[in-house]
């Protein structure tokens, strides 16, 4: 199995990246393609000190994109940016999988014009793991589409169903759409066009999902259109982040606090991993010929080598060949 | 001044709602008409003892709407419902503002079909403030309209502007919409349409907020159609009471973080009082000829007393009369 790295995207590259895909080649014995300025990686990878070069390819891009510019536009021009590199290296089947932690943007873009869609998936998906109190759940779409149709999400649950299946180990997922409220007759007409398909597929499907209630985790499988699932995502992120600044800011503010903090050191410790959602890999960009992981733009090394893990379990649990062969029970 | 109070509304009815009127006539000098079920009210006033009595009028109500029926229904209907009867009252000019903790949907029905809209607003808000890192900030629309357009938008920017002056006491409040990107080109054409208008609008709009940016509280007005805003409130809701079921978990688990736990203990009740919103009082229905705030549903005395509060600070704010001349000065 080989695993391609964009080894320039994120904040932390190129030498997280690098040392993370040293980590994934130890821990999973599988070979690693790293596509970026060559003579940096090389450099990270003798700093590291690395005893199975056989198993490391670099592949020279000498163009970076970057977060600013216009994800279309770039993935046009930048032909030689690592990314656009990277992703005509998966497309050719050069490798089985694309791990970037650059442009969101970007990489939606190329991954629909360079690799390119599955037969009867119209929109691909981004779609996260996100930790909730009873287990990790998936949302989809996280922000590749900002505007959808009922039969997009559809789609998107077809495809969560079969990942949480096949990766999260679930056993008949439960797939829930967002909703502003729990009644079935709740909602914008796009949102009940869109429950009336759930209904009538074969899916798990238990019916509108408050947001209040996505945290806990009750839904394996949420599904809303992009807009929607990227303000979930965000927000999410940004809930939780928030607390743990107020919650420290008040831990070092007195002396009695310190030692509250002390103790529960363990306590905040686990949490925190617990709710890091890198822990749980990237977002896969779900509904393309490819296997194509974006990992959070801060990620550092053990967060690329969890994305590579996911990849590997996506490529063994032959998700694409699985999405190809469902939709065709369904009249798209 | 006068205020209405459906006693009969919330999961806490009728004996906490009582109870926080009271509270409200004693701390703010106001006179409160209860509408409910007047011989239960009357034994609870006896329970708990009061001696300004001539401050307090009982209106009976033989009818009680429940969160499970239809809202416009119930409305329609339930004709001698407390919140029908009190939201007429209200209407009819006999008191001046009306507070129910009951069905949101039937009090945003009632809101618009009993008090009606101000001239010039096309469609009232749900308007919570919600407690941010830096200060408060009001959410509009947080579920009154699944579906928006853009001129709605501006004048939900309108509406939270003047609130957030008159009300929360912020100078040139910050005005945002949520979006799923910083830059002006984000978004569905429905977001860029209502970016347009605020960016030519009187308001300090300092343009598109991103949802991980909302918890921080940087803006003081957060736009948003309904649909999104019920998501984003919710959420909030959500994440935060997740976060606080898993650590006090966590800190009852063993002996070690039983000591953390008393230690912190100040930490974390100053911190779900700043996080808890009924702190903050309740959310106005804005946009209609009559202050109405809906209070949390599962509200208790103090979180009545505080919506109370918020009442006699928008009727001496004379919110309704500004949003009336602000509006003029737009071609809406």
């Amino acid at each position: 199995m080989k695993i391609i790295f964009d080894a320039m995207g994120g904040d932390n590259a190129p030498f997280e990246i690098v040392k993370g895909a040293l980590m994934a080649v130890k821990e999973y014995g599988i070979r690693a393609l790293l596509v970026g300025d060559k003579e940096k990686v090389s450099e990270i990878i003798q700093k590291i000190g690395f005893d199975e070069n056989d198993k490391i390819e670099i592949v020279h891009a000498s163009e970076v994109i970057t977060n600013d510019e216009s994800p279309t536009m770039a993935i046009r021009r930048k032909k030689d940016s690592s990314m656009v590199k990277g992703l005509k290296m998966l497309r050719e089947g050069e490798a089985d999988a694309f791990i970037s932690a650059g442009s969101t943007g970007a990489l939606l873009a190329g991954g629909l014009f360079v690799v390119g869609r599955i037969n009867g998936i119209d929109r691909p998906a981004l779609a996260p793991v996100i930790p909730g109190e009873k287990g990790a759940f998936m949302l989809l779409d996280a922000g590749a589409n900002a505007e959808c149709k009922p039969k997009n999400i559809l789609q998107f649950g077809i495809m969560g169903d079969i990942y949480s299946r096949k990766v999260l180990g679930k056993i008949n997922p439960k797939i829930g759409i967002i909703n502003i409220g729990a009644e079935e007759e709740k909602g914008t007409e796009f949102i009940k066009e869109s429950y009336n398909l759930l209904k009538n597929s074969n899916m798990n499907f238990i019916g509108n999902i408050e947001a209040r209630e996505i945290p806990k985790g009750e839904c394996d499988v949420v599904l809303a259109d992009g807009f929607v699932g990227n303000v979930v995502l965000k927000l999410f992120e940004g809930v939780a982040s928030t607390i743990f600044d107020i919650l420290k800011k008040e831990i070092y503010s007195s002396l009695r606090n310190k030692i509250g903090g002390i103790f529960l050191k363990p306590v905040f410790k686990k949490f925190k991993r617990d709710f890091d959602y890198a822990e749980h890999g990237g977002a896969i960009l779900i509904g393309i010929k490819g296997y194509v992981i974006k990992a959070h733009g801060s990620s550092d090394a053990k967060a690329i080598k969890n994305a590579a893990g996911q990849a590997i379990r996506c490529i063994e649990g032959k998700i694409i060949e699985t999405i190809e062969n469902e939709v065709l029970k369904y009249d798209l």
